[in-house]
């Protein structure tokens, strides 16, 4: 299965953006919008202070059919008590009535700073006229969605007949816990409501949620999936690895464009005693600013990959027992043998994907993590992200 | 209780530094003496790849008590197997010779790059002679075990008849897990070693394991007290209120002068379900690097807050009872009160320190955790430690 050199909606969904005047430039509203009611299945944050729209979104997903998806970025709706549930609500309702479906069958998403009131007739007054613009290109959504993402992120691929595919935005306050940051995934194919749950669970565990740009788990993330069956019935095992593979890819991109990096940073544990303690490790290594630092500035010091793996207080390690490679060369071995070639080294973490691959030697468990170097590029957007 | 102007060392105890050419510049190699042999309790960090001086010094303490200690910095011996422990054992015999003490009363310690062999005749070399340069200025210790630190850290008070010294080097690589960074405690009261274990447990739980700078938990942390007796007995109340508040004074010094740092976080938790949940509240908030980068650009993003009160999923929290004051300033006190004034906000953020109280008003628990801004600073000496 191969990604689509342009991304492209699968039939009967299309979408828009505009600017309803949010952000200083740039679009900051968009629409999402099936032909037929699609089944549907969402997973949110596990944030204690989840949006509003998360609030409202945890209701209409109940139904297990959705029509339409309306996103603003710059003011996130969280910290926002009644009156947020309220705007909420009110973007789902201009939103129903642009499209002519059910307030019900709308999924409302907010993205931005926390602890501000929307301009909500700004917004609904945006929403009027919306329909007309409506395209085939899913780029077009995902540039209304974004907020300090360098550039707007869409995927798609076949699956048969069928086509999957994904919209996100990411960047920042980004370590999803049991769900992600904004992910809308569309398909043609026709699978159940409680089809689509299972697959897009499964998914999101082995990508999303082991995403991590700087440990703060956002009070608004939400992925989605919409299938309106347009395309008729696919091969279901398949489907679930392109939902898979499509989840992973994404992952990485929300990684590469993390704020500020310039390096994708990969974990790959194996050999731990269990499944959750390889994903402890590898989220260890992956959120540890000395090792997104070393691998910044390639400086050669891996025995902070020890430091990350110790760290693990809880989870079973044997220091004599571990190896370290950086892209597939190793590099530690053996507690005895701490030589390495340091220009080597230099090279390997140089460029721009590291990929940290640690064997603990003890058991069946594995994971991979997908993290992001950590520079002054995060510093200075988040030092005065309120302001700017 | 009040720290003296200048601190000095309780009697009976003296230190010396020198460069044995491990830095590129400054002293690398300390050297601390009890005239008389002093008893003795230390913890050290939970971290599973102990450095080799760990794992030497927790056989010496078990006997309780120590002579000396000798420190060296730029390379901390971990991850260097058997080779390394007969290094740090090579250390503790030549600082033995040198100040004529018993060999298993001398504690070792070594900080800086990882999984690196220490060049052991040159620290040998170096201890020969350092006996005559003896002080009683707990600042020439201090200078001899620094890493990134900016300046050394050392402060005094009188108990009674006795002093009490700390001297630390903090900075990068710490959040200590039931230990601490390299702490080093005099006193010349006369104080069991059991009793000694007991108090230093109890002050480092409310002091240094609550600071953190970088979420990384270091192979070295060593923290050790060291009591000659030579002042005689005192009111052992006063002298633990003279050793938490110590230790709580040096935490406080070792997050201001974090790497990188301009600020100095305080997260105070108050009303929380359980002591337990207050420690996880406030190392949420000094931890997330989206906090720290608020206070340093003194951006008004209080929002960042909620969403790391939330992000403890493991912990009680209502959004709508929760209450957060800025160096004692009420910023956000109900869900449906989402204005604030963004000037007084910037003012308050601006300071050299950020005190964050959050209230719960859920039940008793409470706690502070120490930290610090995160800057560029912290970026540009991480992505080239190894290397400088």
């Amino acid at each position: 299965m191969e990604f689509h050199e342009l991304p492209r909606m699968p039939r009967g969904f299309t979408c828009a953006s505009t600017s309803c005047g949010l952000k200083k430039e740039g679009d900051d509203l968009a629409l999402f919008y099936s032909a037929v009611s699609a089944n549907a299945a969402g997973v949110f944050t596990q944030n204690k202070f989840p949006g509003a729209p998360v609030i409202l979104g945890r209701e209409t997903i109940k139904r297990g059919r959705l029509s339409a998806l309306v996103v603003n970025s710059k003011i996130s709706n969280v910290g926002t008590g009644q009156i947020g549930v309220e705007n909420a609500r009110r973007m789902a309702r201009a939103a129903a009535r642009e499209c002519g479906v059910p307030e019900n069958e709308v999924m409302v998403s907010s993205t931005g700073v926390i602890a501000k009131q929307l301009p909500i007739e700004q917004i609904e007054n945006a929403i009027v006229g919306l329909f007309q613009a409506m395209q085939p290109d899913p780029l077009v959504g995902a540039r209304g969605i974004m907020t300090t993402d360098t550039h707007p992120k869409a995927l798609s691929l076949s699956v048969g007949e069928a086509v999957l595919t994904l919209v996100a935005k990411g960047s920042g306050m980004i370590e999803p816990n049991l769900a992600t940051m904004l992910v809308y995934a569309f398909t043609d194919a026709q699978l159940s409501t409680s089809g689509l749950d299972a697959m897009l669970r499964r998914a999101v565990d082995k990508s999303f949620n082991m995403l991590s740009v700087d440990t703060d788990t956002s009070t608004s993330d939400t992925c989605v999936i919409l299938a309106n069956g347009l395309a008729g019935k696919v091969d279901e095992t398949q489907f679930y690895a392109a939902l898979e593979m499509s989840c992973i890819e994404m992952a990485k991109r929300l990684a590469r464009d993390g704020e500020g990096a310039t390096k994708l940073i990969l974990a790959n544990i194996m050999g731990a005693s269990t499944v959750a303690e390889a994903k402890i490790f590898a989220k260890a290594i992956i959120n540890s600013p000395l090792i997104k630092t070393m691998a910044y500035g390639a400086d050669p010091n891996i025995g902070r990959i020890l430091m990350a793996i110790g760290k693990c207080t809880e989870c079973d390690s044997l220091p004599e027992k571990i190896e370290i490679r950086i892209n597939g060369v190793l590099v530690y071995a053996n507690l005895n043998k701490t030589d390495f070639d340091e220009m080597l080294l230099r090279r390997l973490l140089s460029g721009e994907e590291v990929a940290i691959d640690v064997h603990l030697h003890l058991g069946a468990g594995c994971a991979t993590a997908f993290g992001c170097d950590l520079t002054e590029g995060y510093i200075k957007e988040n030092a005065a992200y309120y302001s700017s």
